[in-house]
């Protein structure tokens, strides 16, 4: 079972030692890393990062759908991030399930359509990678001097590639 | 000035210590966590959570979108996840300006207009957490016995506070 009283539990050991109690809002890094929901995944970690230094979106995919860039504008226009990682990764479960097979899922598990909505599954991992930082850089929307790259991150053993610079 | 190149080497550095690489796609907790891509939040740390237990989906201010919904639907039905926190936090970004300010903002930094792009600016903060928690728990499309609840985490003094079950 799950257990979110558990997690409340946690929490209150947690605050008694919580110390970053004095930071600002905007990212010390000026960066912004959006990446996949997946539980594998720590992405501060990954990127040497800590508390304070970037704003993180994640979703199933790492996709950049509409979410992911009206929050990418709110962190660069309004909070001052000028770097942008899209990060992917091997092994995601987005890679095994396509859209129509994960609406039959959702129909199966709950008796219900999951209508129009969109899961944007990954069909060819570098494509997609390469589309969605297309989709940020080509946007027109962003500071000029914004820096977007795409990366594949290596679940097995920990390794980041970059695969396209936006 | 960003440093995208810095973060590779940084990683290089992570991967040379990397033990996780064993671990499975589904959470081990059935958990999944939507949060606030705010870079003072460390959601794991929050709740007391280490690598392989939980999804972590985080936007601009934790908004339950089209993105989150399918992000959660792919993470329950697909990946077996039984326990939804949906966690808001104070002094958000998100609630210090409204959508047509985050608008004017886009078009003055980028010189363009990003349309009918919704912004999900927060106006009341435990309306809009129960309002993200009930499109959650009234949309019919998830297992039955997931349970949902919304917190809302101060970033003063890292405690979270349960404001409603779905």
């Amino acid at each position: 079972m799950p257990e979110l009283d558990d997690l409340l539990h946690a929490n209150a050991q947690f605050a008694e030692g919580f110390g970053g109690g004095d930071l600002p809002a905007p990212p010390s890094r000026h960066l912004a890393v959006v990446t996949c929901m997946d539980a594998r995944i720590l992405p501060l970690s990954v990127f040497g990062l800590k508390i304070g230094d970037a704003h993180i979106l994640r979703n199933a995919g790492g996709r950049v759908t509409d979410d992911v860039l009206r929050s990418l504008l709110v962190s660069s226009h309004i909070l001052g991030t000028r770097a942008i990682a899209v990060v992917h990764h091997t092994e995601c479960g987005m890679l095994t399930k396509s859209d129509a097979e994960i609406r039959e899922a959702v129909r199966d598990g709950s008796g219900s359509d999951p209508g129009d909505l969109e899961f944007h599954a990954i069909a060819d991992p570098e494509a997609d990678l390469r589309a969605d930082v297309k989709r940020i850089a080509e946007s027109g929307l962003f500071p000029p001097e914004v820096d977007v790259r795409g990366f594949i991150y290596d679940v097995r053993d920990g390794r980041l590639r970059e695969v396209v610079r936006g």
